[in-house]
């Protein structure tokens, strides 16, 4: 499958996720303003809208206007729709989301089962358009398609940073672009209730700073998701977590208040009061509403992080914990589980937890969302539930795509299940955890790299190659634009902000050069929800894509013998550009408290460039590089790797590989 | 005046259009999340709204989110909004626009005798924000300012190309944004008739291709640009450039029909038929309808290039102008204007027209907008008309912000007027003609030249440097996008789109070393309203930024001996970046018609950083070049400034400096 990838991929087109089979044939399809489209079995306005928005989006990405004229005669269509059925008016885990795409010089056809399988065909057509001999067009091939797990899924976390329903629509266009089918909306947590509730307004009024969804918008994103084929799944993070609710409403925690919704970040000991009725009536009366709202059958209650110390500081709770034989924390947490499973049954809805819900007890089908570790997606399965992996794909500590396309929810442990067992593992989410994004930042920290991820929960398991993975990425990263995400589009005006009214040019030097440290490393617990995300780590990316373009340059200059002139030629360029980058940094930060902090930064940038010429210089005379040169910058190399401002000066890799050659050399 | 305003540019903040008086004072007032703003004085849901996108708009520019809350006590708010009284509802040509505005460390206060006063004022202050030695700040000044001339507008031509809502409404916020106050919008030509007629629905229904404005939207766009301080001045060119609506109704024409709406561009036949009392009927009734639609009381009727031919090769026409006397074409189109006048006058309007309607006869008061230059300007006033000029304004020629810059509504034949003619030229009007644009160009061809000749009209007469002029406009440009133009943020992704699945990087190099050419020189007769908007040329900048800056490097570089070594590395890393940019850019091309037409221009390009490298050496080593590289050089350098794939090689300038002070050293 792989070998019969690799020629369509050399040849242009960018895939991600990369579809199950792809056979390249002759020949191409032209895509000009001729171009129409038209489904020629089932319809409904689910697909024709996804049809129109398929134009429309073509439209943007080639520049050529498409009318949305429909061809006298379906079956003349330049792309026919054969969709043989309608599958569910709103997507169903399980559904059949398999298409088939068949690309000639003539025309294309897309047959798929099911509207949620011809929505996916759609996104793979749109991602073959691009410039050929002669104009845009799409190359002759061959796809056979359908997902490796039913859940793939994108959390966003809207409580901690307001995220308005643009963001979240136009995540929801990304996400549908790469084949994501759930979007998990963590809607309540410490620093903010963002639904409207009609029984219980208090919720939304003193647990939020004003900001919330209506419930005509959640209906609006809800629809707006539906007709993407993506699933709602809303969560309500209860017990613990629920500082927002207890805000509100007091009379729902362990412990007397006041409660108040904070600016800070962390783990907080306000936790709803398991042993009162009136709470269970509550949540009764609270879900019920909710139920209402969010068509999809799943529902997920959080039960994340629950430091139990008002339970334990509570003589009312203790007494009924051994009233009930109750063990720990935990058994305590279990019987609130029960009770909140038994009201979401009662309102038509399956249990969604995290990890921290997995205790004996639970009805079966519940679904356990694993964020501490793949162990316990195995053992969920194993005593009978579903499961989710999460860990390993938390957006917000801003790892290398590569490293989280790494992670397989059937490996570790899970590779040691039955088939049966394994088939409970639904498939995966990619978190986004609100601590340190906002409307401007949240895309470029979900995008490119949930890309990635996505096709590790789409496509083959052997597809794996991370060369393969970042060439198609980026380039998937510059098409994900057209769906109106902000991930690329934003950087340069966040730069342009910090320099004020001079040219932003070195600025954006070193911030090329310059990944932004996640959370963690990045010490949230400075920030506050009122903390600006405006510094120079909010703009830079989690991975610099020129950086890893200088590496390969470098990979290939120590390869090679002689290396390729142009290859030295490039690498000299940008080293060059390095070095004398900081003098023309210093004045641009003069008198700007905003950029002052990035003057250690922009001072190393410049070293390694003078550093990476040096290496070149040794490189192309053949002649060893001075021990004690090389033991000193070995020590500067390690020096300037360690964070700076917030970010990591990524530019030390390239330089690094040269380095290690010269090293090598003189061994 | 002039010198007192100095001080501030070089500290900070670039203000365009410039006050007419700056006075910087010490310090600076900070600009951060406790930032307020409060009208003490007259106050409405005018300047509410205004207030209210002020606070969202300095948000987006520093990133700091500023709650709308307003302080209890409003003599307490940062930012004092004093505002004497109401002025007109809907903004009134002539209305006192004056502002004062005083920023201290202890907060800001803003004077104005009108809301529009007030709008203004707060562009002024918005555009004094900046990043500071304590954060975002504003300096410590004290402004006063009001415009030069009272009507400052921008044409848009909806009609060759549509342009939804959106657009138009992201246009006037940056109109807003650098003080223009008149939206003339071009609503109907040959190629469409762009707004709902109820009485006449054919106008739309045949006269477009279904793409037109409602009267709701038409509404909401008045409304929009109301709330701005913008009147919007509706132009239904007649009786010529009116196939489209002879395509609807052929009975208006002069000669038989069917008319059709057609993709070419130029000057058509079909003209209005002057001699029946018909076309009059439907005028009056199409002008009743449109005059309740829009509020401003002056409606322009085009009335530009009517070719005649209809009206000389009809029998008809000419009895009917030999019965009443009409001398030549020119006769039969005064009385059609007089005709016209006499309906406009019936419904409230006073008439504008292109400069081909000046001739005697027309009501006074009639504004006179030249477009064929500038004596007409004078002519019109002198004959006792208003006048508007928009000769050196037209965007669509892609000129040089300079050019425009250096026109100025009072030189020519108007410098010899009396101060009260001198006073009926009323102010200009950039002209944004719709042949070349579409959705996501039109920006780019507008901003930023537009905030140069925004400044033109407002500020004194006498601010009328270049590089002052450039140095404030290219901050302004990256201060624009905050409004919601997308003039620059639109730039990358159609480089993206042209080069596919492969990085831009090396077409970004030659991009940035382009200018595109306009109408004319593009010879937009090959193109039509279906040619694709997604070329090179339509991507490239109508002036080159980074070209600019490397000019006057190149200045520094041949004025001071010796060179400062940072000049001198900063073009040879430029100079080398385009030698090495040819072999990048092959690659990139291969395989790809869109890219294949720059190929010799990509050569063109590495040649120059070759030549330069070659020049700055020979600076460099203080030797003489030889007369015959010089003369060889010579010959390059005029070969490649001549356009190629509808570009310019703006690069050749900063060679052409160093070539020429070669060839002084030779002398």
């Amino acid at each position: 499958m792989a070998a019969l990838v690799a020629p369509l991929c050399a040849a242009g087109p960018a895939l991600m996720p990369m579809p199950q089979k792809v056979e390249p044939a002759s020949g191409q399809l032209t895509i000009d303003a001729n171009f129409t489209i038209a489904a020629t079995k089932y319809s409904d306005p689910r697909l024709e809208g996804a049809m129109s928005r398929f134009l429309a989006r073509i439209t943007r990405q080639t520049g050529i206007t498409m009318a949305p004229k429909k061809p006298a005669d379906a079956a003349r269509a330049t792309l026919r729709v054969e969709c043989a059925a309608r599958g569910g008016l709103y997507p169903t885990l399980g559904e059949d989301e398999s298409y088939q795409l068949e690309v000639s010089p003539q025309g294309a056809r897309l047959t798929a089962a099911t509207v949620d399988g011809a929505l996916h065909g759609l996104e793979t057509f749109a991602q073959l358009i691009g410039p050929g001999p002669h104009g845009f067009q799409a190359p002759a091939v061959r796809i056979e398609d359908r997902p490796r797990f039913p859940w793939r899924g994108l959390m966003l976390d809207v409580s901690r940073h307001w995220l308005p329903v643009e963001v979240v629509e136009r995540n929801l266009d990304a996400m549908a672009a790469v084949k994501l089918n759930v979007f998990h909306w963590h809607l309540s947590d410490d620093q903010g209730f963002r639904v409207e509730c009609r029984r219980y307004p208090r919720l939304q009024q003193l647990g939020s700073d004003g900001h919330y969804f209506t419930q005509a918008q959640v209906r609006q994103v809800v629809a707006y998701a539906r007709d993407r084929g993506i699933r709602v799944v809303p969560e309500f993070d209860m017990p613990g977590h629920t500082t927002s609710w207890l805000a509100a409403y007091p009379s729902l925690a362990s412990a007397p208040g006041p409660y108040e919704v904070g600016p800070n970040f962390g783990v907080f000991d306000g936790t709803m009061d398991p042993s009162r009725e009136e709470t269970y009536k509550f949540l009764d009366a609270f879900i019920g509403e909710m139920a209402q709202l969010f068509p999809d059958p799943f529902f997920h209650i959080g039960g994340d992080e629950v430091n139990g110390r008002q339970w334990t500081q509570s003589a009312k709770i203790q007494a009924f914990a051994r009233l009930h034989h109750l063990q720990g924390l935990a058994g305590i947490q279990v019987w609130f589980n029960q009770r909140i499973q038994r009201i979401l049954k009662k309102h038509g809805k399956t249990m969604v937890g995290w990890d921290e819900i997995l205790y004996p007890g639970l009805a079966p089908g519940t679904v356990i969302q694993s964020w501490r570790g793949a162990a316990s997606l195995a053992d969920s399965v194993t005593k009978g539930y579903r499961a989710l992996l999460s860990a390993g794909y938390y957006l917000d500590h801003l790892s290398p795509a590569r490293y989280h396309y790494g992670i397989d929810p059937l490996d570790g442990a899970a590779a040691r299940l039955t088939p049966q067992q394994a088939s409970q593992i639904l498939g995966g989410e990619t978190c986004m955890w609100g601590e340190l994004i906002d409307a401007e930042t949240v895309d470029s920290r979900i995008w490119p790299r949930t890309a990635a991820i996505a096709e590790r929960y789409w496509s083959a398991k052997d597809v794996t190659d991370p060369g393969s993975m970042y060439d198609r990425m980026e380039a998937i990263s510059r098409w994900l634009e057209w769906t109106g995400v902000r991930h690329r589009s934003n950087y340069v005006p966040m730069l342009d902000r910090l320099s004020g009214d001079r040219p932003a040019e070195p600025l954006r030097v070193l911030a090329d050069a310059s990944e932004a440290l996640g959370l963690g490393p990045r010490r949230a617990n400075r920030n506050t929800t009122l903390t600006p995300l405006n510094r120079f780590v909010d703009a830079a990316r989690p991975e610099s894509e020129s950086v890893r373009a200088l590496e390969l340059v470098a990979a290939r200059v120590v390869a090679a013998k002689p290396p390729a002139p142009e290859d030295l030629a490039r690498l000299r360029e940008q080293f060059t550009r390095w070095a004398d980058n900081d003098a023309r940094f210093q004045p641009l930060a003069e008198g700007n408290v905003l950029l002052a902090e990035l003057l250690p930064l922009s001072k190393d940038l410049s070293e390694l460039g003078s550093v990476g010429l040096k290496a070149l210089e040794y490189l192309g005379a053949g002649t060893p590089a001075p021990a004690d040169w090389r033991a000193e910058q070995a020590r500067e190399l390690a020096r300037i790797q360690r964070p700076n401002a917030d970010v990591v000066l990524a530019a030390f890799r390239p330089v690094k590989v040269l380095l290690d050659e010269l090293a090598k050399g003189s061994q």
